[in-house]
């Protein structure tokens, strides 16, 4: 978890980050939380703050301040907000963390000026948030742009946490990555990849060191993965036609590593051709997306 | 194509319809256009309208009043509206037809009141149109909603007329219907599909005669086929969240013969469970839907 205290220029003054321990009930990690922003507070030397926006992964309901579901967290029903009004007398804000990078994107990072943007992060799953016509999308109960869950393989694909079978994040998120890594490890011994399996684990960074080095079950398995992401990504744009399409995540730090295959496959797979064709870009902020987004809720309710 | 004189109810007075020859070059089908619409005003007992909206397939750059590419007529970077001009002097607006409907249906159909609403016409591709904030949602370049080209099946699907394999359209449009009807006709020749082949040939109304008589073939190809209508349709609510779903197109004259197995396997597809779920009603207003549309475009500019 990360906390930042902004100035009126969204500027962040002061930010501090914790880990966060899944297991922890829900009042001992608002507990936690709420120390992290009272040192992040005394870190920026200020004593009284104006609003509090949060941004949380899992299925919310925004208007009353709960945390529906949390895989991450494995919380249910957590009346997340009302938790921290109790010792805040402040408007407190509360919005899906995806959301909240989106926006931050979209204020201040690389989404700038661009509308509609839409942000795809690439992480354990993935994630998204999307600006229209200046305002935050969140669809029917706030729960829109489950960018993760749109399928690639209704029938023989890769089975799903969510239940169905193929989707997105199973073909294109880091995790998938990793997947696909260990299965080409398994069948090419002399690999680097398989070498640094050996090592210890795979995870991106040896992933894509290996790639860089031009190991080719590295590479082989980067064009997959570089595939379906582009599958998703145009299915997007034919669904959106945004102006930008911001890629967030640890992956986002490859830049045209990642960007210039990409782009490519894109272009001949969207429907009406270069005029539909947004900017694609990696994100500008990393993790201050997030923070800076969330501050910024006041203004995107 | 028809012409529709709509009054400030947004009523229709008169309409009228006639064929397109989609051989015909673009002015000699304008002129028939323009023709029709002489004549339907003379059926209203009018010699003026205020403005003309044009609902028209294809991609277009409807600031300009451009056909870019229109697949149905054939047509390359066609200046209708300008040709139109020539001859009338007040606004005419164009936008793409599936847009139009999507309009009609959330003015005056069963889309009234709901926002976002999404409609998804099936017919012989798949077709959409999206209201997002009392809007129409037209994105970058005025060509967003390309709904039947997201991908089921990247790789090994149904090769699809876009170049990409396993679009939605190639599973659960009209025609996706009518090829997998004839497959089983093929393997099944004792089954009512069969016979109605060899009478003449398998289209929507003697396919859905057979599923209504409980012909086994035809029940299993309606299954399959719910089945990818439901992925997609799942899809969209992870994305989109809208508040509805509007189905078009003539299949949706099914009604709960649809909508009662799609309503239930979608149930079970959605990332975010029920506040997610949509209403998901078939068209109100069938063809007149596009008609409204249309004449309503100058206040969804």
């Amino acid at each position: 978890m990360a906390v930042g205290i902004l100035n009126d220029k969204n500027e962040i003054l002061a930010r501090l980050e914790a880990q966060t321990r899944t297991g922890d009930p829900p009042e001992a990690l608002i507990k936690r939380m709420q120390d992290l922003l009272k040192k992040t507070m005394d870190k920026a030397g200020i004593t009284a703050i104006r609003h509090l926006g949060i941004g949380c992964p899992g299925i919310l309901d925004r208007k009353k301040g709960l945390v529906l579901f949390s895989n991450n967290f494995h919380w249910e029903n957590v009346p997340l907000a009302s938790i921290f009004r109790r010792h805040m007398d402040i408007p407190i804000y509360m919005e899906n963390d995806a959301n909240c990078a989106a926006l931050g994107e979209y204020l201040a990072g690389s989404g700038k000026r661009y509308d509609p943007m839409l942000m795809v992060t690439l992480g354990t799953g993935i994630g998204g948030g999307l600006i229209i016509h200046n305002k935050l999308y969140r669809g029917k109960s706030g729960n829109a742009n489950i960018i993760g869950h749109i399928t690639l393989s209704p029938s023989g694909g890769q089975q799903c946490s969510c239940g169905r079978t193929g989707c997105f994040e199973t073909y294109a998120s880091v995790s998938a990555l990793v997947r696909m890594a260990e299965e080409a490890a398994g069948t090419h011994p002399d690999s680097l990849l398989a070498k640094a399996q050996k090592a210890s684990h795979l995870n991106g960074k040896n992933i894509f060191e290996a790639i860089h080095k031009g190991d080719r079950a590295a590479c082989m398995v980067f064009k997959d993965f570089v595939f379906y992401l582009s599958e998703g990504i145009a299915d997007l744009i034919n669904l959106l036609e945004p102006q930008a399409i911001i890629l967030g995540g640890a992956i986002s730090a490859q830049g045209n590593t990642l960007l210039d295959p990409l782009v490519s496959l894109v272009k001949d797979k969207i429907y009406c051709g270069p005029q539909s064709m947004p900017v694609i870009l990696t994100s500008g902020l990393g993790n201050d997306a997030g923070i800076i987004g969330a501050a910024c809720l006041d203004e995107f309710q």
